[in-house]
């Protein structure tokens, strides 16, 4: 086979990844967990092409040059080396939501790339070996290749950092409704954000405890204990924040409106609703609430001033081929 | 003497205080910069009256009951303690300022009350005494004690805690415009804030660099560098604001128009104005900007959406008494 279909899905954290030890192999500083946004799709379609001089990339219809480029040939050569082929790929990618305002498009890209590229040359990666690879072209896309309710373990070296599954979609009926209130991109990508991290003197403080919100988020996942869910996510949502705000120079992601939503989701809970709220590198609010509030939830949102739009999503399964 | 009128201005915190280490005296967890408010007052009268039962308190023309009179009367007995006097006072303070909303109305109040309650006993107490003393009615009132640019050394107990000039007002025209977002009155006040403070994760790594910071700041201010100034000020505003977020509870004090304007200032300092934002416990933003800047960011503050109204005050001088 030299051509190969694969789709994957964005994942929002629960427990975010903030910082790299090893910006080139993407080793974070702390381990993450997420889960998987079924229906918001990235579609990547890669052949390989004896012909071409160079890889080529089309990106929503459009081909895409510069950075964008150099990042993928990268990323491929990794592939080449991997597979022992030489040819250049065509890749022909599309997501179905905005790409760069906060949702995860480079993480569901690059788990549907590392998919289709190594069956193109006719691998058959396993897992682990899958989320290792897509980690390489963009850190939380190794949390992209498992399905479900996810966790990236940090590990120390190329090996031992990769992402597994903790509990499959079917386990529970969390929906994230993502509070669109910018489409425009960022001024800062999340990959130049990683590595100022560590210039902020409150990224020690928030590392200091982040094995424990680990430990507490995994623990209200499997209990489907949404008011302990809540709690740890909107706070080590908002210690990744404070480090953002706080690095040198400061990076701030957040729209007026995303405090709006902010403040609704608190007053919701504060009256009742099961809801919570996460912001990853980008100014949309990811909403937490279980599915059967859903329809609730989403009505709320569109009723807060500035939500231009609302996409929901219930868990999404592991990066798939298209057949 | 049983009657005397004293007038002080608040002050805007440069390097912020943020905790307690004794809620009870009002003893910081660390130094902290301020510069006063000229134009701001709190002008308090206290008058001995041998046929009260209790103290009275009267503020903006209404007399005050509950918590605010206990925190009031709870203050007078220090005073009385201190002049060796049983008579009631009757307080009627008014200030020319929105009450709690992130202007230190209670640092003016309890720095006029200070000089007006000790005097009318006919004491005559100096300025770091009045310092400390005002420090026991509310934290950062013993900054608005000396004139101009001010430094509240921490110290280790009431002796040692309190606040001394470092530059009189006509130092530098350095101006603050306020730029009121909302004249709603505070969610949590300040003082059950500092309660919270030890509880966010990040405290620890706010107190880390706050030495560094307070001689940044000295240094920037005694050298009109307003550049090195406006780096320190907003990075120590957003550490502080960074705690206030991940305590627990988590404690927002931001409406969408104060990231709108924070937003805005950052924008105009890359274009080369000399300004720049800190935030206290409030929604309200204070623009800092030498004096020759002041109707360019008046009239650029006024342009920004959500901005009711913008305050201006030069550097103030020390708590005196009205003749």
């Amino acid at each position: 086979m030299s051509v190969a279909v694969a789709v994957a899905f964005p994942n929002i954290a629960l427990i975010k990844y903030w910082g790299d030890r090893d910006a080139d192999l993407h080793l974070p500083v702390n381990g993450s967990i997420s889960m998987n946004l079924a229906g918001l799709t990235a579609r990547s379609q890669a052949s390989l092409e004896p012909h071409l001089a160079q890889d080529e990339l089309i990106l929503n219809g459009e081909r895409v040059e510069g950075d964008g480029l150099v990042r993928v040939i990268a990323f491929l050569d990794r592939v080449r080396a991997l597979a022992g082929v030489e040819e250049r790929f065509r890749v022909v990618s599309a997501n179905n939501f905005p790409t760069a305002a906060g949702i995860a498009s480079s993480a569901a890209a690059f788990a549907a790339l590392s998919l289709a590229a190594t069956t193109a040359c006719g691998l058959r990666l396993g897992e682990a070996e899958l989320s290792r690879l897509a980690r390489l072209g963009s850190g939380s896309a190794c949390r992209s290749v498992p399905g479900g309710f996810v966790e990236w373990h940090m590990g120390v070296d190329h090996a031992s950092s990769y992402a597994t599954s903790f509990a499959p979609p079917e386990h529970w009926d969390l929906r994230d409704h993502i509070a669109l209130v910018s489409e425009a991109g960022k001024a800062v990508s999340s990959r130049q954000g990683h590595l100022l991290a560590s210039s902020s003197p409150l990224q020690e403080g928030r590392l200091l405890g982040v094995t424990e919100r680990l430990g507490r988020c995994r623990s209200a996942i499997l209990a489907k204990d949404f008011a302990a869910l809540a709690e740890v996510v909107e706070q080590d949502s908002l210690l990744m924040h404070a480090v953002m705000m706080t690095s040198s120079p400061p990076l701030f992601y957040w729209a007026p409106a995303t405090l709006r939503v902010l403040s609704a989701v608190r007053q919701w809970r504060s009256e009742g609703a099961p809801v919570c709220a996460t912001i990853d590198a980008g100014p949309n609010v990811h909403v937490l609430a279980p599915g059967e509030w859903a329809e609730w939830v989403v009505e709320q949102l569109q009723g807060v001033p500035g939500v231009k739009q609302v996409l929901s999503a219930a868990p999404g399964g592991p990066a798939h081929l298209e057949m």
